[in-house]
């Protein structure tokens, strides 16, 4: 059903504090930067070997990424897997009587389309479903 | 310095209920189970996509597993990023003035090699260091 881990979603209060640790510390590639309103968050993805680092902080104090920090401090938020047809994959879930949070794929980072499920349904792991844009590469 | 994400380490209070979830809802394969005593755990690996999901239930009530479960209950505890060369990556990150848990590589899951990063250094995630083994494919 999936291809992948496309990436681990990372809160940070900094993202520039947050691009000093994964770029320059650990040596991962910054690739790409973005607002995501739509998600009340600016994104940072850092590629490591076909994954990627995605550095997230809060835009708007109502944002789920700003109750995290609130409540837990900066620190691992999601992870994320690949799939190259995300309904196929929400279906099947759906069949295996995984709770979505969202029920129809929505807007994500780089213009693809995400689907959270819901962290009870995935032992306390926020966990997202990723269908890349055809043009991204990499 | 790294080549890939090894790992997400994610804490369960129970195996075969993660691997239920892991390998028949969400569709990965089962790779390998094994006590690692010297963490105090029970871990399993599930593929994906060269990566792998790690499953983690203490079997020792001191562990950082079983602390973690106690603080938090299940979910994501670290992430593990995979070099071919765990003492030049420790040297360079002593270098950058990144702070260890373990100096020194200590013995992990499949005969690999290990070392854990303060999460004070990264942004409060637990963040690993692994070699494998030579002989691990897969």
């Amino acid at each position: 059903m999936f291809g992948a881990i496309d990436h681990i979603g990372v809160a940070v209060e900094d993202l520039d504090e947050g691009i000093a640790l994964y770029r320059d510390r650990l040596g991962m590639r910054e690739q790409h930067r973005e607002t995501v309103e739509a998600f009340g968050v600016e994104a940072v993805l850092l590629e490591i070997g076909g994954s990627h680092i995605e550095l997230l902080t809060p835009i708007s104090p109502d944002s789920a990424v700003a109750r995290y920090l609130d409540r837990n401090g900066p620190g691992m938020h999601h992870v994320a897997y690949r799939t190259d047809d995300i309904d196929a994959a929400l279906e099947r879930l759906r069949e295996s009587s995984v709770r979505l949070l969202d029920e129809e794929p929505r807007a994500g980072i780089r213009d693809s389309r995400v689907a959270f499920v819901h962290p009870k349904s995935t032992g306390g792991v926020l966990t997202e479903i990723v269908q890349p844009s055809e043009d991204t590469h990499g």
